[in-house]
């Protein structure tokens, strides 16, 4: 696909976090609640994943004065044991239920080891790998996942049968960054297509099946009663009914076709998917200074493997998302076009003011 | 590709276990240890999974007798947690480390909820999903996992960098079997290209690459210092990592070449891969009836979705495999030639008699 030409505009870290923490009180999220939301989609944006950062705080602040967010949403524990608790988000703003149950994995981690906490009634979280990556920074392995409302067929059906749950993983990896995977289960993800459709352009049979349950190269099938594929076939369907079993039928969350869509359904109710979050307190299993190294023997490897014709580096997982990321905290974030544009709608919207430089 | 003839002779299940295990007691393995090794070989043989059943016991009788396989070995607990412990399996078959190991998780777990136990030192343990579904047996989510010898290219490299490391899941599903998943992270299996160059077919060229990191569709090129691909290009690679760092840098056991080669290198040394298990004890989390109401629901939501045109059902991961083992209960299994082979020869150089059926 060809490069378009996109307009961005380059905004600092912290006046975008300014910003939208702004933007959320306004509407009456309670500060330190706001704090939390607008690091997690700032992050996320400095990362270079525009699709999970804060261009979703327009829908969020829809949400939330439609009352499907509540702003006043307190999680809380329903049920609790050494190594697990499952949490009722209570309707809160997706980050909000998400920094709460993998902060309590993460305190319960300390004590036995590793601790899975389940979320029901909560909304979309952004980038999973934000709470991963949350966990590591705490030296501990972070795994994050939620369900969705269906957006993927499985292998012999036709239609939406299960949703394209985000499933993302971070580990801490001594002086590397950590290592870091935040990815659906779909093959693609439905923006790809959308973005072809809009283009004119086709796409390869395997990204998605049109009404009939027929691999397609039209783009514009998934969005007239097709479906995306489950990423490998077989093997993302089946990770996929795990992270529905982990996140929503293991907390009491919704599963699959209970989930309301976040992009379209009535800003008014919410959406009671699931998440689940997992610490494993690699200090505690083993010393860190050994881990570490281990860790960065093993990144070293990867680094230094033969290199393919044409290839000028080999990443491992994360690595250009945390290379973005120390670039922004000096030089900002270049936002693209379409976050830009909401932004400014929602500053106008909310009389809040934009930062100058992407005014 | 077309169905090539085979032949085939149906044993019946307690007979396949009882030879297995004379086989096994035959070199030195004790009692106990033949049959829970000969127990995980021929359920995976039942689900119809040949490449990991029985087919490995001549394989695993020459590494007894070399001595890379230790017949008196006794896994011990090297670090120990609430949640989690770290095991040297002394060098054991692969089996009896990880039955070591996964009831240690399911004990644990009881306890605590969930429980982590990895492994070092241990072998080639037949199909992760058999790990995973005896702790699904005790009412728990079971995970499997264990790292290999690099079979494994990733983005941007040639050769091979990881393993294809298999991640199984089973989750207890009320009235249903469990859902099983069983998977290696690459494309396909090396099986598969090995198959299709001795038809002297070709096979798509994402399946793997030739020495130069090319994509190719002539299967002799993997044989040639070529490599699989990773499943789903940079999700099955960050897969495998994690993996990896579960398996084996957590657990102190080799990482990456260091883990020798089960099928080519030599049989006196142990191959020293690490492994990792991971229980889930549901009925601690939510009431198991409950829990088995909602996988039963879901379960019942994939059966009845929509089928595609000339889809006759659809099935949940693992259900193929739990029916093969009904049948199999009954009618006994049908092992494959290849199968045979192996069990015929084995029979011979060890005077041990095969079941009657299939000699």
């Amino acid at each position: 696909m060809k490069a378009q030409a996109t307009v961005s505009a380059t905004v600092q870290i912290g006046d975008l976090e300014r910003f939208s923490v702004s933007a959320l009180t306004a509407v009456g999220v309670p500060e330190s609640d706001a704090l939390t939301t607008a690091r997690a989609l700032v992050t996320t944006d400095s990362w270079g994943i525009f699709t999970h950062g804060s261009k979703a705080l327009p829908r969020t602040v829809r949400r939330v004065r439609a009352g499907g967010l509540r702003a006043d949403a307190v999680p809380t524990v329903i049920t609790d044991g050494p190594a697990w608790s499952v949490i009722d988000a209570g309707a809160a703003i997706g980050q909000v239920g998400s920094a709460f149950a993998m902060q309590r994995a993460i305190a319960k981690a300390r004590v036995t080891g590793l601790a899975y906490v389940g979320v029901r009634n909560t909304a979309h979280f952004g980038a999973a790998g934000y709470w991963a990556a949350m966990a590591a920074e705490q030296g501990m392995i972070g795994v994050a996942m939620s369900n969705d409302h269906p957006s993927m067929t499985i292998p012999g059906a036709k239609g939406r049968v299960l949703g394209n749950n985000p499933l993302a993983f971070a580990i801490p990896s001594g002086r590397h960054p950590p290592v870091l995977l935040d990815m659906a289960l779909s093959t693609v993800a439905g923006g790809k297509l959308w973005a072809a459709m809009k283009l004119g352009k086709t796409v390869p049979a395997d990204w998605s099946v049109d009404s009939d349950g027929k691999p397609t190269t039209d783009p514009s099938a998934l969005f007239a009663g097709g479906a995306l594929t489950s990423m490998a076939g077989h093997k993302g369907y089946g990770l996929a009914v795990l992270v529905e079993t982990l996140s929503a039928v293991l907390t009491g969350a919704a599963v699959t076709s209970q989930v309301l869509e976040w992009f379209v359904d009535r800003p008014d109710l919410p959406t009671k998917g699931g998440a689940a979050f997992i610490a494993i307190d690699v200090g505690a299993i083993m010393p860190m200074r050994e881990f570490a190294a281990r860790m960065e023997k093993l990144v070293d490897e990867i680094h230094a493997a033969p290199r393919s014709a044409g290839s000028e580096r080999i990443y491992v997982p994360g690595e250009m998302e945390w290379e973005r990321r120390a670039q922004a905290q000096t030089a900002g974030i270049a936002l693209p076009e379409d976050v830009l544009d909401e932004l400014r709608q929602l500053s106008r919207d909310l009389n809040v003011e934009l930062p100058a430089s992407i005014a």
